[in-house]
């Protein structure tokens, strides 16, 4: 098994397979061509420049590319990088040396995902919920549940989803009124949208109508569509199942069109918002040193988070 | 004819038809029932009290009804009121003596709305509008275009709609690279989910799906679905009405999901605006005195608006 | 057993044990003196008149008093009222019969903080709860956990730390990264301010102190007084208990002088609101009639909750 | 004719005239002295860096100077760059060659002006607006509407100023109540003040009296002046035009320092915001291609907008 | 001397003379004309009632009326209230009888002004100032800083203003890098335009230009006037001068079209928010209770204020 | 004496004793390691680079310590800089060569601050005062009032304290009704918590327990310990001094975690930014030229600020 990235060091002449994440072409003060190149494997990402590259280059170094990649690794501004002198792109490898995935199996999830939605007794809600799932397939367990920030990697919404309806049985137990069955539902379907706001699964972006309609609204266009199609229009589950998935971001200026006025749809957004930063302390913490605060994280509202020293 | 409320004088003894807005049951301090009435026809509305009426009339007068009322006017609190006696239901009436309407007439709303329709030249445009306008009928013309505020009576809606319609094509003349078509496209359906969004016609109150959903995802559902059976989903064209759709509030504060990332959808975010803002102007300073300020409108930000004395 | 207030029917005329909640002195326009007075039991509040009161009552109708009402029910503007005739303070009384109390007993609840107490192995943190147990005594059982919006009943502050208590041992399972011992050891602390924030355990009030100084840095200033004597000042657990108790409000805008930086303060947080909005949809919906909406609640951000229409 | 910026190519060597927009000096690493210049033209700007300069040159290179630039370009971070091997003074040119002017000539401009000042017929409003026309004569015809954003030309104000009678004109004809005069008057003088708020008609800069009073109160101190010297102060027209001024801008936030409280007032804050919006839009589209969207533009709210591809 | 009506008490009929504040007309149920009429005099206000009242009173009884009031006091809802029976009205009476007025006498506060207009050494700011204090004359002595709030009694801008100085003067002590020229000039002019923004001195409301130009742009456009006219448009102390009024409220919010960009400017804002709150302090804390709290008072945030217990 | 960093110019070779004042290591994209030193002295900063430097170095050169070095000074876009060649650590120096401190001596400030604890008349006042700069000793005088921004000097903490004593005492001549007592014992610890928010008395960054507990309640919990073991926890005093200490910052969302509810605390949150922006003036418009404007300054609310040209 070849070198990886978070064993690089420096001073080292390596060869080994990485993939592309991202690019960009520069020209130095002289003139002279360079590729700005940002490569990943399952276990970080490094930034690479490749000097005087010969400009054919530019049109096999894609993102999403992986290749045999020759260069030295060495430390910048306190920061490793690497000088490519060579890439040759491999047709065959194994995707998940690659990118970061679900801690989970896709087995398991499958399994999980069946059990949960096996739990749901009320027939208006399987129904439909089957149907979505039927809609978008595999893809339920192959895309991220954010581009970045957390469950940031393959299978990473259905990792999500999972650790949302492990929550939503343990509430239930503490306080019985919870109408689970609803709450089940929308935990679900609630972010199924994003399989279309996305690009794609792996180093996604927002896609057209990812951008201009937004994932709570294509997926409440779909949920109504199929709605429409099982003739369930006019139930009351319907109705509050739509309400669930519109609501899920609690505050119009997240970009929800109405607030939650079911009390699922309270909880629904509560257990979005808990298992999302569970899951972003776990990344930010991992590369903090005990006794120190980790960086500001924009996305916990732009905190530092401090982790405290042994005490444990 | 008989009188109307707008001529009511004090200390008049009177025989009038009359429309039940609203109605409350209460009871004196000595214990005798009596009801709060508010009564309305297309003039405006009086308030009502029936002092020690039969517990019989509570089946009878309901929101909704056109009685014979039989009562005394008087002033009380510096308001005109009135002390009703009798109250006999009407079974045939003319309903536009009851309510407001629109300036324009049914027919002369449809012609205006067929003529825009008519503008739309690409067809993706005008077909998916065609459909939207089958799917609402009569009801596009029935509707108010809010239940209180602006446009809140009958043929509201299409009158809202026409007056945004005019915009758009003068602003094409000034502004050559609008799309007229999406705008006009935009316009024709951007509320038509309020039919849904409101109980009915009129004396219309937000229904429980209207509460729960909005009348901008209502409508999007419909939308999507409409598209869908049309097989139009990938078009560029459905993407961005439904663009336009979801975003004419223009805040996510104000109910939008997302803000407005197309040119016309910014310009149809103004042109609802600055109608609705028209048609508030004229109810509020209808009623105010030259020289003096209006009541503060909540739906105006809360401003109070001056009404310039004889300077024209 | 005597009527309850829930039990009150229009036209009876009864003599019933009540509790004084609150009273306000008036005048006719006659010049009459009478008194307004809320009454209450445990199954809710009722508004009294006493017209033409003998002025001396005055000083026996006080809030918190119980005595035996001698009254008629009528209806006035659409709710129940009672008009009093004699009232006759008791001595002797079971207190339960007019607050509301917890659905848990007294016992049962020591035995549970018991039993949390005893989950926290870490010694320095186990000392400093228990030495604040010690501080507040009988009291922490007996307060409520607000003087209204939720838990406001006898024994509410326990109950709503049993409630969160149970939540944090439930997510440790799911997220293994927790510090149970942190987590739990703030859950058990963070409200004990509220002891000396508020006047009594019932019909409680704010105190001066507590209005100058609030609950979070009373109980800061109490914690650190207790970390000081015990010579735990600086420890790394006293640094975080700290921090967990001053910013468990979650943001500067709600009173918490930081926010949560660190990842168990901010659980607390989230365990906080659950638990506190769980009780105010309990007591809302209570109400509410299926298929129809709550009135709005101020402390749920001014919504109205719609209670949906038997789907279980 | 000699070549233009938006033509340069990487690796061509030549010799342009170019006007000077800002420079800077620096100091290479190795004690080199360099400028950095931005040189514009009317079809837009390139930065370029004279290496190893003439510290003379310091003195001849201002902005606002035009010059023959004689330099090399060539490619740096992806944007074509100038190396200036020379640059020789023009004393002689034609302007229009270097500066970004608007669409609509001089004359064509003031001669609109005229138009729109003789539809206003009350004799108060028109004795003023011409008033405050003589007070910046040429001026108005030659400075921007902006220092960026939007009418960013010379003759901008005018055009701005142009494009919103044309819909004040429009507006009167759907909503009769307007009163035109009142509007037209609004608008002819709302950014009248922006002459004294910038340095100069181009490369303007905000001025030390256009930071401490801002241009809406310079031209309120102005129109206050002449109205005064008119003897007009006590009449209700000048009261309104002197409301239309200051609160142009909308919300206090924006600078005014009333809101809009007359119905002509608000119409003139939207229009204000619709005509500079389709500049901006025109502005920011024409360098996005189809089916991409914009970069994100601060003046429109940091949104990026969508350039829809081939749909018209 | 006549009773006062801080000292009337309930059951008292009496014969005084008073202010009137404000006054209503009504009908009682039964068809009767009352006026509710709100007395004044220098002690207090109250809320009286004539039942029955003769139509052509409505012709005497006027805001601003002074007359001998016969009339029975007595208690309603806890406030004391009168019975009005007769109204002479009086022609010749002592004005400061009945309105609050400033603790210091007019000449004092005329001599004053002239002391720290004395002060001003730089003559092109005591010119302006001057030429200011001449334009609005004996009203600068007699109308209040506020319509309610703060200094709302007669002599109220010149309290207000002399406060102002005097920290003023004390500062600079302190921080000799004030200008102190420019900071008594500023605090001199900057409510000046309150006399225009009132209707009157006493019993002020707002004037219909008060509200639609505020007084910061009223004293502006005044003062830009005398400074044209004055020759001083383009002096360095002009500017200065315009730019402390402008921003006199520190906050666009607050309705200055500009923030404070000079060191003086801000220092202004601050001194007229310290004086104002002491001002309000003392108001609000005369009437409460040591040990206990103020109501909440809108302009102080709508806080309550505590006034300690016998500490001093 | 030796040349100042104030002094240095481009071009010389020198040898000059200087405080390292924070150090970043890097590599040159040859691989050559090299540091990036921010030196400084009391007249100011300034930025170094010493290339190649011998890896050893790095543990020589850290933030703090003080040595001799010898460098070359050079122009570097457009700011001085300097080459470093050579540093030999210093162990005797004169910290006050290297540091900025009050303008006041330590033992002036010492003299001030008995005087003003002297001026306080109520003993349970001057008592816990006194118990509190035992607490704190010698650091009192040492420490910076801010990290940046205002009073972020040695002895800055007592200096900015001095000034808000003397504004306080001035104000006590104007406004009687101010109890001096409890605002001289309020602005005199108000700040003291700082002393454990930062880590040292120079070049002081934020510790641990500044971050996670804040000035403000690190300050309340020494004061209640203090307060505690004086056996005063009852007085109304040591309540009133808590909410002054508690509620400083003024605003909840600027850490405090109760706005100010007596009169003194208000005025010692205005003291409190008065003085520390009158120092934030003095700092910004020292370096401004007369007749421009500053820099943004964050710490004013973003604004720049003029320096008016010799209008005095």
């Amino acid at each position: 098994m070849s070198t990886k990235i978070n064993n690089f060091e420096n001073g080292q002449k390596i060869e080994v397979p990485l993939l592309v994440h991202s690019v960009t072409k520069g020209v130095t003060q002289n003139g002279a061509p360079y590729l700005s190149i940002r490569f990943q494997d399952n276990t970080g990402t490094i930034e690479g420049k490749w000097w005087d590259v010969d400009p054919k280059m530019e049109e096999v170094i894609k993102p999403g590319t992986v290749g045999m990649v020759k260069c030295d690794v060495l430390l910048y501004r306190q920061n490793l990088q690497i000088r490519v002198h060579g890439f040759t792109k491999l047709d065959h490898y194994d995707l998940d040396e690659f990118v970061n995935a679900s801690e989970y199996s896709n087995e398991f999830l499958k399994e999980q995902m069946s059990i949960y939605i096996g739990m749901i007794k009320n027939p208006i809600y399987s129904t439909i919920v089957e149907a979505c799932f039927e809609h978008y397939g595999e893809d339920f367990y192959r895309y991220p549940a954010a581009t970045r920030n957390h469950h940031d990697f393959v299978g990473g919404l259905a990792t999500h989803v999972y650790g949302m309806c492990r929550m939503a049985v343990s509430l239930k137990e503490i306080y019985d009124e919870i109408d689970l069955d609803l709450l089940l539902a929308g935990i679900l379907l609630h972010d199924m949208g994003k399989i279309d706001e996305y690009t794609q699964p792996m180093l996604s972006q927002y896609s057209t109508q990812g951008r201009l309609l937004g994932h709570i609204s294509i997926m409440h266009g779909h949920l109504y569509e199929i709605i429409h199609r099982l003739g369930l229009v006019d139930t009351e589950e319907s109705m509050l199942l739509r309400h669930l998935i519109l609501s899920h971001h609690g505050l119009l200026e997240y970009g929800s069109p109405v607030r939650p006025m079911v009390k699922e749809a309270e909880i629904l957004n509560f257990l979005d918002n808990l298992d999302a930063r569970m899951n972003m302390f776990e990344k930010l913490l991992e590369d903090t040193e005990e006794g120190t605060f980790s960086p500001r994280e924009f996305a916990l509202e732009n905190r530092a988070f401090y982790k405290p020293k042994g005490v444990k």
